[in-house]
């Protein structure tokens, strides 16, 4: 989704470990200016795009390389104090909140793209490269990078929570595109996991075990991703349905018969309306998807044909085609202000964001019956997935004063994420578990998955210092 | 490659743990005819691909759920005997070898295929299917499943050893295309990994971790797997060049371009000749590459359209296509009988296998210094490659009573396994690391890295249990 902000009620259980007079001394000596403990940076670092409200770090070091975060790491190590890493703060499951204490460590100064390797279509970077930033910086090669969360993240950020994003559907997400790392573990030790092959056998795949572990059990410092020739042609186009189901279908069937979509976005009538008052725009009031083909001049017509041949199968009309940049910019103007239209829609809410992921023959199932729990409940809400991938996430809209509304879209995400569960799929697609999901990670994967995850943390950072409190608890 | 037999002399440093006979009476008591001590049996679970030399397991317990496997590891757990995984003993590594003595638990009667969801491109086996078995149960929904080292290994060996072959240039690895895992942990619990949605950012990617764990943290006892549509038009080509060289810069153009070609198999001329020797057929002498494209008829047709005029402006020539399924197998024929040629053209031979893949626009600089190093060396060799990928197989053919020869293999092994690191690769591209690699995964990961395995084993397999020995020494 585009920028959202996940409002919840629940205020995580805190339960702040002192750091010592010592600490902060030490990082003063050896972090000088680059160390702060004013309050304003303080509380800067400690929220992100979720609304949970614990205290702030108690200090910040803002790094600017790797042997700035081993020596920030190593000392936090020997006072038993938390370190959490910090991107550009658009998390939106309370990943980077100093829930048990601690110290912030700023990697938004290391921002270098240490080398494009266009030949072999991989870039090296640093942990505060925004994905914005990492494209303009490899334009000129011809090569793209396609993992799109909504906010500008940085590729650290986006490593750690396993994100990914509209171009998912074709390109899959930092499981399948983080190709190394180099990282700071809980010793403040630095390793390195992964080469630049393509592919590997060697070892236990302590990339894939990092991505997505949340900061808990490393600071990424490095990331190696790979690249994609930016396409010779690309055409994006917009169609409308009499219903959501009828686009549901349509996507289940595109998706079906392989046909390699590079994007499709479902907007439901809602949010479209939202969108025209937002964006002053004439959309159909009626469910819509927005759709990408990328490929050979030739390809692209062919996916584009068959698609809008399925579409037109499930009452799709209205196709508008868009093959300038410009015109394209356009349709994906809808898609991105989504979330700020539906936000203004209802002036003075918050949204509690759901990211449900299922099977793609049960998103019908999981979508359609959730429509109706979320209509009869009265709450305004938006709803935009990525529904090529399963994926989806509705906004419940609601008045932050009153909690009546809060217990209510809190029931529909719990209903939603049970739906999704007993259909196969997961409680989070995209935006990580943090604090907001730990629960529904157990009733996910089951107690004794949970316990190997804890197993692996407890061996790997003893002293439980790494972003303690996230994902599970000790 | 195909059925490579890997020839090694040096016999791994064997701790034989005593095998209690209280062990061998409870399992006899559990299991009755599921288990047997008898030698034939025993020696049959004690080889694999590889030809180290070490004492069988003590007994073999033919699993046929996965509480017999639960039930087996549990009892084993309480004797602090190791159990080692066996699917159907094709490894390339010694991994299946008692090298510390223990239990073999085969899962090759563990060979159903659970449930075909061809809607969701997904499937759930047993351990023991093979590729082909799967292949032929889903035939009829339309959909297939790329993966395909050259034996016709079960889905739980791939998986435990990060497998590919021939598809994974467009398809990926073993990496990509397991999406869920039930395993039976070192306490004998059974615990799930992963769901059937397509991606998922809820917590610790204990799949990931899993694949290409080599047994060591835990005995798959099911596999949930991607599966992709049958390709509507698929078309296969043989080109040859008048070097390795022209090939392989061949094959990085086409990579570097993005064409989305499903296979691209390199064949030296030697092997070319052992080939047409031991099949009667009458290829050109030359470095050839064997590829295949899959999509619609037009996206076929293009696709080799731009690969043949890549291949000209090298001086490929010689195109012959296969459109036919017949003529493709035909084609084909030569690629998969390339390591049987090999051994056949000295008889008596053993090959040693290498496995090195690096970033492509290394591949020629890889190769090409290697392919000098063979010939100098005077030994006999087979050269077959997945270049797409960059990686690729060296086979040395060697006469297994001649010290001498062993040396000079091991010798060119070695020094391309360094080249390849020197570029930014990796020693093992799919055949994974067993007894064989140990070493080159220090040199490739450093000690840092290989500690964190360390730690995660010694954290979820306490007693050292699973398949102990491989990998890494504890």
């Amino acid at each position: 989704m585009n920028a959202p902000t996940e409002f919840n009620h629940l205020v995580p259980e805190v339960h702040q470990r002192e750091v010592p007079a010592a600490l902060l001394d030490a990082l003063a000596r050896r972090f000088g200016a680059q160390c702060s403990t004013a309050m304003a940076i303080r509380e800067q670092h400690g929220r992100d795009e979720s609304s949970f409200q614990v205290p702030p770090p108690a200090a910040v070091v803002f790094a600017e390389s790797t042997q700035d975060v081993a020596d920030a790491v190593k000392l936090a190590a020997q006072h038993g104090t938390p370190v959490i890493p910090f991107g550009v703060g658009t998390s939106l499951e309370g990943h980077l909140l100093a829930v048990q204490g601690g110290i912030s460590i700023d990697v938004s100064r290391m921002n270098k793209v240490l080398s494009v390797d266009a030949d072999d279509l991989t870039v090296t970077a640093q942990p505060g490269v925004t994905r914005k930033q990492l494209n303009e910086e490899v334009k000129s090669t011809g090569l793209f990078f396609p993992i799109d969360p909504g906010a500008d993240a940085t590729v650290g950020g986006m490593s750690a929570t396993r994100a990914s994003g509209t171009n998912a559907v074709r390109y899959g997400t930092m499981r399948e595109n983080v190709l190394a790392l180099e990282v700071v573990t809980a010793s403040g030790e630095v390793i390195r996991t992964g080469t630049r092959a393509k592919k590997s056998a060697a070892g236990y795949d302590l990339t894939r075990l990092l991505v997505g572990s949340e900061g808990t059990l490393g600071v990424i410092t490095e990331v190696t991703l790979r690249l994609y020739p930016l396409p010779e042609a690309v055409s994006a186009a917009i169609c409308s349905f009499p219903s959501i189901e009828a686009a549901v279908r349509t996507v289940i069937q595109v998706i079906q018969l392989g046909v390699p979509i590079a994007r499709v976005e479902l907007i439901d009538s809602n949010t479209v309306r939202m969108v025209n008052a937002h964006s002053k725009l004439a959309l159909r009031e009626q469910p819509m998807l927005l759709m990408e083909f990328h490929g050979s001049p030739a390809g692209v017509k062919e996916q584009a044909e068959t698609v809008q041949e399925i579409a037109g199968e499930h009452g799709g009309e209205a196709f508008e085609w868009a093959t300038t940049p410009e015109e394209r910019t356009r349709l994906w103007t809808a898609r991105h202000n989504a979330y700020f239209a539906a936000i203004q829609s209802r002036p003075g809410c918050r949204a509690i964001s759901t990211d449900t992921c299922v099977p793609i023959s049960r998103l019908a199932d999981c979508l359609l019956d959730s429509v109706e729990e979320a209509d009869d409940s009265g709450l305004p809400y938006f709803l935009v997935g990525h529904v090529g991938d399963g994926n989806f996430h509705f906004g419940y809209l609601l008045d932050p004063n009153d909690p009546k509304e809060r217990e209510l879209a809190e029931g529909l995400n719990h209903k939603l994420v049970a739906r999704a569960l007993a259909l196969g799929g997961t409680c989070t697609g995209e935006h990580g578990v943090g604090l907001h999901k730990m629960d529904f990670l157990v009733t996910e994967t089951g107690a004794g998955a949970v316990d190997m995850m804890r197993s692996i943390k407890r061996a790997l950072d003893p002293k439980n210092i790494m972003n303690p409190g996230k994902i599970f608890s000790i």
